[in-house]
């Protein structure tokens, strides 16, 4: 029976390795023409792994290797992960899934048009059927406390609304005063260091000496431009990376770069034996983002980066040549409320997802009505950040998730924060050096760390699981508090 | 059931579609760690749709749609096409097929092996297994003369061994003594005009240039390097070109450009319904390579062309600045006798194709055995061109084609310089003023030309059906050698 569920993974697998390479073309080098033939070949792939992924082959399969003991750890975490996936699919009655992905499309298109003008009314209809299709799903899925807890499930499974708000309380209790502190009494940073025009071929060959640096393997992989920047596992051996820059910002493609590095370390890190068994997605979305965030904001954000950095990014960005580290350090640090999520800094950061998870859980949980959400948007962003947006272009309809009836997915960008301080701590502990490691430019122990305690692993443990191996505790955010007030009240000399 | 064939087709087509973005991608783009993964999803794919390919559904609708008359042109072509491949695979048992993939394989890593050692017996047994498989398709598919015919089908459907011979005997007559000519008699062009280090970058832009010249969409298409040149259909809006570029040789990735261009002129120029139909190979290989071979030789290799182009190319290249046309006009048309095919002339090229024809269809037709091909391709060598190769690397073995057990592909590539010449007979008496269009830069008129009597008709008519719809008569090599005899007469001063 492990023979026939390997080959059905196996087969999965490759029609999902089809789908990725397609839609990583769709993004970087596929010419605009090329849209709609694109959309049905992706549409037949996926129908095929919908067939397979669903088939009564693949759940006599599940259903007998879980009365099974003779497994291994990783057989018995595919087994779990896989069955959980199938049950969920199976339970969403195929005409509903279908007017569902007609509800998605639709969506999509009347978000882009709403967003474009700015006109929250124009998505209002679209995004009051996702939530409608949302809580049907959340009802088919079945939960125990709140159907949001449904929706959860595929992206940190384990993880709750309550716990999310009992996590939230105290860490916005905590963050709300430190940031006004910083605000009011803080030493703000000088940002002209980062001004000026800077080639993007030149920004392109620095973010590909970066990857260099930490390890990313471009034998197994590969750097390409588009306009989202995203990392995508087509199959063992070949874990890419896009990016994205801006010539009037030197340092939005470094770090985009080190933040798809960390995504990309992580499955570059894992085993054939994961891909095959359908557990190379890592432990969760969350310590995915972990990694990313780890790497982009710990390490490319600290004072030891920036030591080693500055001669090296001088070399590709000769404006930095006579700078000076620490300006550079404290310049990409500015902490500045804005109403932006992805242009958020790391102190503020937080709050953008803090305000989504509240509105999110609260309509799927049927609180509040999708027509509110704007105001409620606006409110919120006023009352914790102190700025309201103009329009709805920058407010609500600024992500893309609800659109694509993605509900759940945005506490994963906050849980990343949060596991990536509190793996810091351990691994600060574990290597006193670390610092001056990094301003020697030795990423080798860094990476070598986060391979053993992390990325070994792919999707064998669960995610709090994972964090009490490596921690001694589960996720417990006052690491990143305390990260947050060491590293700022420094900047700001408070 | 004409419906149901539509539908067949559209699947089919949509896996082909995902193959071929796979294919491109494994030689652009993919890092080296990722080629064992991908031949698995590629044969996960190539498995499906010859499912589709060889279904009895299909075979009914041909069937059935073989005996309507409701069908308009390109519905009847499309069952031609259709139903000629559906038989060909039918043809095959499995577990013979399923044998000669595995051979192919074999054949081609030791092929590999045997070229790197230069040494014809390490790949001899491969090959001998090869031309066996080949033998039994031939006999599988049957034939009305010789069994090569058999697999000249694919490639040049209702082309004859016979018919070949019958082109290649005159051809071959009128050609060897102008060859002697220009070796004897002839003023040898300069080539120093050529020499230098000529950055690839530049040369890349130098290419998208050329390529915007004559008309190739870049919203329909891309261009990538790879380690050798080709042009891929993707799908309807999505006709890609990769090339090389060597520094020291500022024309190959040029005239490269030109040759895919051409190719991809003709892909861009055929209509969605084609596309959907599996009309969008184009009426022949040697079509096909007409095209290529017509925007690369008779255009890219012109007096005009060279003097619009002069100028041009300074623009990239800073050494051409001070050229002269003419000179450039001359060192680009050298004719030298060489060892290597993809190297060839236009007027010694044809002799590499006669060589591997006569040598291929003895092989398939049983009148030679495969230990003797290295002495008869070296004595043909000596006989034709008068060069002999040192070793069988840049023998026998220097093409890929046998090692695939492709038989019966090499005729299409002379077959299209002689179409190519025929055409553009045509074309000249047309357009008398096509020089001077070409002189000033004006491609349109060219390219218009091109699509109206050859692109927009992709698959409908076949071969010589095309031909004599556009010039009156089949194929006539003679185009070839007045084209020949009056361009080289006048650079080599006769």
């Amino acid at each position: 029976m492990l023979d026939t569920y390997r080959s059905i993974l196996a087969e999965i697998g490759k029609l999902s390795s089809a789908q990725s390479l397609l839609g990583w073309d769709q993004q970087t080098h596929m010419p605009t023409q090329g849209s709609a033939a694109r959309a049905d070949v992706l549409g037949k792939l996926a129908r095929l792994e919908f067939e397979l992924a669903t088939s009564d082959e693949l759940g006599r399969c599940i259903e007998d290797l879980e009365r099974s003991s003779d497994l291994t750890d990783e057989e018995a975490a595919s087994v779990r992960d896989i069955g959980r996936k199938y049950r969920r699919q199976k339970a969403i009655p195929p005409d509903v899934f279908e007017a569902f992905t007609v509800a998605q499309s639709k969506g999509q298109a009347s978000w882009a048009a709403a967003r474009a003008n700015a006109d929250f009314n124009r998505f209002r209809p679209n995004l009051v059927e996702l939530v409608d299709f949302a809580r049907q799903f959340a009802d088919y899925y079945g939960y125990e406390d709140t159907p949001y807890d449904a929706l959860l499930e595929p992206f940190e499974p384990g993880m709750t609304s309550r716990r999310l708000t009992e996590i939230i309380g105290p860490l916005k209790a905590d963050l709300v005063p430190i940031l006004k502190r910083l605000q009011i009494d803080g030493a703000s940073p000088d940002i002209s260091v980062l001004e000026g025009d800077f080639p993007i071929e030149r920004q392109r060959e620095m973010s590909r000496h970066v990857l260099e640096l930490i390890g990313y393997d471009f034998e197994s992989g590969a750097l390409d431009d588009a306009p989202h920047p995203f990392t995508t596992e087509i199959a063992f051996g070949d874990v890419r990376i896009t990016n994205r820059y801006e010539a009037n910002d030197p340092v939005s493609g470094l770090f985009g770069a080190l933040h798809e590095g960390g995504h990309a370390l992580y499955g570059q890190g894992m085993t054939e034996s994961q891909y095959r068994l359908g557990l190379s997605d890592g432990a969760s979305f969350g310590i995915h983002e972990s990694q990313s965030r780890l790497v982009e904001n710990q390490i490319g954000h600290s004072r030891a980066f920036w030591q080693f950095f500055q001669p090296r990014a001088a070399q590709f960005l000769p404006q930095f040549a006579g700078a000076d580290p620490e300006a550079l350090y404290r310049a990409v640090n500015l902490v500045s409320p804005s109403m932006i999520r992805v242009e958020a800094d790391e102190v503020t950061y937080n709050f953008h997802i803090m305000l989504r998870f509240e509105l999110e859980s609260a309509l799927i949980n049927g609180e509040i009505r999708v027509e509110d959400l704007p105001s409620l948007w606006n409110d919120a962003m006023t009352r914790t950040l102190g700025v309201t947006p103009d329009n709805d272009a920058e407010g609500v309809l600024q992500d893309v998730h609800w659109s694509m009836g993605a509900f759940g997915y945005f506490p994963s960008y906050m849980l990343g924060n949060l596991y990536a301080a509190q793996l810091m701590a351990v691994l600060r502990a574990d290597r006193p050096d670390l610092d001056s490691e990094i301003a020697a430019g030795q990423f080798e122990p860094l990476v070598a760390w986060l391979r053993d305690k992390v990325h070994r692993f792919g999707g064998i443990y669960r995610a709090e699981d994972l964090m009490r191996r490596i921690s001694g505790e589960g996720l417990n955010a006052q690491h990143f508090v305390a990260y947050i007030v060491g590293k700022y009240s420094d900047i700001y000399r408070l």
